[in-house]
């Protein structure tokens, strides 16, 4: 149970860390396989992610249908978060944002690339998930399971997948995983498009090799940062009598 | 009459809330359609956005002539509001405003078009008002009613216009609408921007098409983000003992 | 006596909405006319800008030697001051700043002009002043008075000048204008960049024509800006007990 | 003894001010040389920098073996600092970071070069550590002296180095030089990227000459910044009762 409540805590804090970074402004959402029962999953209600608190998660299975609401709104894009932890089992964390520098690269055939060895695992490869290949006309939501299957299976096994005009979703292993993941795939992208800029048509960057990808990935787990930003938030939160 | 002061308080936090996101510095207004009485809007006098106060909203007839403006001093461009409330009885709340990454495409041929889902309403097409086709050698302010007019005409039945080297004007049916447009216009034209250098000249960039243009505007209401929003600008508020 | 007092505390004033701004860091200065005798001048000593108070304000003849320094160390480029008060009897106020966004135009060949209303005293040209022409080999401050002779030749009657490599130095007849001219010109220098990246090489960029530049630049006094920028400085200033 | 409590404090300034700075986030560090011992330098355990306080600075040899480290962790690439300092008996100061904007130069075949006279250092030319060169499939990270000495060997007798898609390495002959360094090279790799944009393909861009460089590096120390830089961190950090 204790172990519940802090990784309940790492949830809030998470919010506000992603929140704080400019990733995730009144939208983005972040959610956490139970550490209890890997077929349920932990998310805010609709609310935007600096205010979240213990009180806002809601449980969820993995067809995203609230164990108890208790008359809270739940986010419309939830899909996202449950059709992921079905698919990928070793997946225990899900960012869903709109990080402004990511979203040039969601609509051009610019593919992103591993430069920054913080990011490094942006080598693995990125895949954009365009949902006019499931759905026309539609406003770009994952509204319901097919859109959030659909995503899972462009998602694949891979770290992080585009949204096209939209954002990302990024996963990860553990929780500092993804939110870390999160924040330097902003940063990345910010330093991708200068280098472009920088080298000019035809110019080159060198990128991280394949070798260089597989010796950074597995090992990247924002260990230094996690704790600093886990504190500041809840920090903040105390200070919010909460 | 419950009803107006909530109007006004919300008018009160749009001002902070623009300011706030760097929409507006110490120049451009928000106004508001009196609930009361559709041939009215209230305006704040010539202030800083983040000072007003409720104190400082005056209440204007669609020639924008203040109906008491108790000496205070009138913002010179209101004529922007009077005439776009006679032009479009649909609209309840005018924003007139600087932001940085829109007034570039406001002095290039570069059409805004709609690319991140948070801001799909530029799909219907922004135009961009020439002050030069009505008046030569101005000083780009919007000063009378003739010129209010040549705007509201130029705005037509659209969400916003830009105006040449002077920043843009952008509407709603409700306020909350209008001050999400226009925090989302901002960041829209910072992504085309970095997507156009991304793609290069002659690079493709994926836009929204017509159906997922329609799709998307009429929900979009940044309900969200709005009560966050409105509850920050006015705990401020409230810090300053107002 | 109370002109004077009120003066220097706009002038304290101006040094804090400059840091604010980001057009100064820990360099950059002011100064003032004195409003007793247009042979004077006040700059504050050699201080990072944020933290100057009345008492660190320092008065120099225009051959920039203090009246009375009481040991307090002079800045080295005083000279900027005193030689452009010599040479422009208008002018009340200077303000030297590396501001980042206009260094890029005073490196390369591509002129600033005015193409936002809130900067459009740069339509009147700005030159830039190539320390190479008068001194050779110099590590580009204004160390003496030749060399603040030659910079103010340079800028001749223009409102701002570029300093290659360095910054720029801006003037307005009054305190306010000098200070709204300096944040609005690094906000126009911004903009002049992403215009051009937009337009693309042959692209057409609208700039004010001349006679929007006379209509624009007599009146452009940022008096709306200005008692919010002050008050905010002072309250700063009171809140540090000084 | 007075002496070393005051360094040390001054280290633990530079870890704040290179953090409040954007220059180093949760990850980057900076050591100090003993002024007791040359042969052993200082440096903080494995911490998010804007935390470091006086008790978390461990002392090493110049193998980077820790004196006593008390079962604090070291950071992992502290061989970059034991290096430098074995290889450049006048370096007193070494900064890493992460800083974004240099990290673009380092992945492109772009050298930066000197055109602000902030950062005139960067005129002496600044090579780039390709890792490749002496180790292969690595994660980017100087594990070992092995790695720490070839960066020092990239080094050789430069102000910095740049580390291809990792970030930076600076030094100084004094504390505030090489944090002043490390801020200005920032804003110079920005000020460089917006030029090149600016000037285009085969524009010209104005860089300091060989004498310019050599007239403002020799005395640029940061004195008038390094007071306030250093003030405002200690003051943040006996807020925290530190």
């Amino acid at each position: 149970m204790a172990g519940l409540l802090d990784a309940l805590q790492d949830l809030v804090a998470a919010y506000r860390i992603l929140a704080e970074h400019g990733v995730i402004d009144a939208y983005g959402h972040v959610s956490l396989r139970s550490p209890e029962n890997p077929e349920r999953y932990f998310l805010a209600r609709s609310l935007a992610p600096e205010r979240v608190t213990r009180a806002d998660l809601i449980e969820y299975d993995l067809d995203s249908r609230p164990s108890d609401d208790g008359g809270r709104e739940s986010v419309l894009e939830r899909f996202i978060h449950g059709e992921i932890y079905r698919a990928r089992p070793e997946v225990q964390c899900v960012v869903h944002n709109h990080s402004p520098s990511v979203v040039p690269f969601s609509v051009t055939g610019v593919p992103m690339k591993a430069l920054y060895h913080m990011a490094a695992f942006i080598g693995d490869g990125l895949p954009t998930f365009e949902i006019r290949e499931v759905k026309q006309g539609s406003d770009l939501l994952i509204r319901d399971a097919f859109l959030g299957k659909a995503l899972a299976q462009t998602l694949a096994s891979k770290p992080a997948a585009l949204m096209r005009g939209h954002g990302s979703v990024v996963v990860g292993e553990n929780l500092p995983r993804a939110v870390g993941r999160s924040i330097y795939l902003e940063q990345s992208a910010r330093m991708q498009m200068q280098a472009l800029l920088l080298a000019g048509p035809g110019g080159k960057v060198t990128y991280f090799d394949e070798a260089e990808v597989q010796a950074s990935v597995g090992r990247q787990d924002y260990v230094r940062a996690w704790p600093l930003w886990r504190d500041k938030a809840l920090a903040k939160l105390r200070s919010e009598g909460k």
